[in-house]
């Protein structure tokens, strides 16, 4: 195993070292726990929270987006693992401002059952208001029918994006609630997946992918996919992956997207380009037009090689909350 | 291979594809040559023009830092190829406003014979002033009685942000040529490979690293580094990259440093977060203060796995200049 770390069962722990050591003038521990990051950026007076979180080894996703414009907490779990729902309701409660707080994270079992026991926790203790968004953006986890059973991948990001504006602006939690719901039902993900990924505590390869084979719709942690197929062409990805988000969620001509083209840890930017561009071509025969394009690694599996494509249909609230600044040591949209 | 591409031989042209698709409002082709990159944020009346050029594979490097307060533009060779004369010769005059233009760039033999050959011509063609500093902060690539063979690595970064943000205060090319020189006589780069990456139109791994092996010191392309070690532990990379940067430039106690851990490709950012721990803690011990932390990737290549620690010892010149808003389409210190 060549993955630079020191002992493995330090990896979570030392990964925050890291984050504080580098950005510890804009985010921080709450009391010194390593597994609660809150940020540290100047929120208006009463502004709704948000906080998320999940296991370890997606980064950015989660706790790169703790920031301005973004999340106001994030509690960190093991790799590929869900944290405690008492760590949850530590961040909840660290993270209200008097206004509630939305709780807004991938849809993954451990997750949801620690949020909910979270939430529980904290409004019945500290009388704190929260609402619950379940992020289910990864068109290959479930059939359209089953979309409630759906995983939550890299479309959490332009949910994190709008909801932070929405909360920015002074909307209350049922506003920010509903401007993270909308985004999330303005947007699908389909990915594809290489090679596998290695997670320290196990040492070796989680499962394995044949020499020229990828797998379709691949989940971020190694969860299986709809399809095995031959490697294909970087064209022949990028149709597939956008047929399937449009067959999902038809934009019709004259429409608005922001498309991630989001490398899962080890694929080259020029190869994510590669696919931008058919994306673009696609886009332009079919008379959408592309903006504010998300071409970089936004939410990983470590070393994992593949890619996904997220489509975000944009309506005229969406664009402005997508185009409102936001900055965390990990994202800015300044130069998107 | 599993690399995400159609034809091997339109790699190049596909990626620039995909950066005019996906950023063609900040950066175009010069009269369409997928060869030739231009800025297209407004600059200053008069402002001297930087350069670079360089073979492909490195995204960001190189032609990421062509925006506002970083490059004018960039010249972009096949996978690791330098560019023709021709094409930088090109280049050169459409940066050109009067004041001349600085040639920055990394210390590859084709580089230099092709720049040397351009810069020749557009003095005689075009009367334009040009000037050149090479980038040679990778101390691993030849001892210190040899400092001019060194090869040029992450830390042209550093020097293309310096030179940018000098270049956008008005000095002339005198000075722009000055500021960059300093930045890197400032700047020591060393790193480690862990896995090769895969030239598209070779179509397999370019060398080979044992399975249990790292190379300390290895180039960007695969150059032989000065030793192959067992693999080590995160904190034990981290000494032994620090400790070869100082000893080449020391840094005294009370000093300020920028220190940037940059991926190759495949490791993951957690990973470098560790490894930027450790720094953080020696500096500590040192007395030194690090600010402006890189971590991520700015200058890789492709797939390959491993890291490389570069230090920029500050003064206050230099701090300012780094602090100096700068943007690109794969750079921003807005958020750094």
């Amino acid at each position: 195993m060549k993955k630079v770390l020191n002992r493995p069962e330090n990896f979570v722990d030392e990964m925050m070292d890291g984050i504080i050591a580098a950005y510890g003038d804009r985010v921080q521990l709450l009391n010194g726990d390593k597994r609660v990051l809150l940020s540290k950026y100047p929120a208006p007076e009463g502004k709704v929270g948000i906080v998320t979180a999940g296991g370890s080894g997606h980064l950015p996703v989660f706790l790169g987006y703790v920031g301005d414009g973004l999340l106001d907490g994030c509690a960190v779990g093991n790799v590929f693992a869900s944290p405690s729902a008492q760590k949850m309701a530590d961040m909840i409660k660290a993270c209200d401002r008097g206004r509630g707080v939305l709780c807004l994270y991938g849809n993954y079992g451990g997750d949801n059952m620690n949020f909910d026991m979270a939430c529980e926790t904290v409004e019945m203790e500290d009388d704190i208001q929260t609402k619950t968004v379940r992020v289910k953006d990864d068109v290959a986890s479930a059939p359209p029918e089953n979309k409630d059973k759906r995983r939550g991948v890299a479309g959490m990001v332009y949910a994190f994006k709008v909801a932070g504006a929405a909360a920015k602006e002074g909307r209350d939690l049922a506003g920010v609630a509903a401007a993270a719901q909308k985004a999330l039902d303005h947007t699908r993900t389909m990915g594809v997946a290489m090679s596998p990924c290695i997670v320290p505590e196990v040492g070796k390869p989680t499962f394995s992918i044949g020499e020229n084979e990828i797998e379709i719709g691949m989940g971020i942690h190694g969860e299986p996919g709809i399809e095995v197929r031959e490697m294909m062409t970087a064209d022949a990805i990028a149709d597939l992956l956008l047929d399937k988000v449009f067959a999902d969620m038809p934009v019709e001509k004259g429409g608005k997207v922001s498309v991630m083209v989001n490398g899962l840890g080890a694929t080259p930017k020029e190869e994510l380009l590669i696919v931008y561009r058919r994306i673009a071509q696609v886009l332009s025969e079919k008379g959408i037009t592309p903006m504010m394009p998300h071409v970089g690694e936004f939410a990983t599996s470590m070393e994992m090689a593949g890619l996904s494509v997220t489509v975000m249909h944009l309506d005229e609230e969406l664009e402005a909350l997508m185009r409102a600044p936001a900055t965390s040591p990990f994202y800015t949209n300044e130069n998107i």
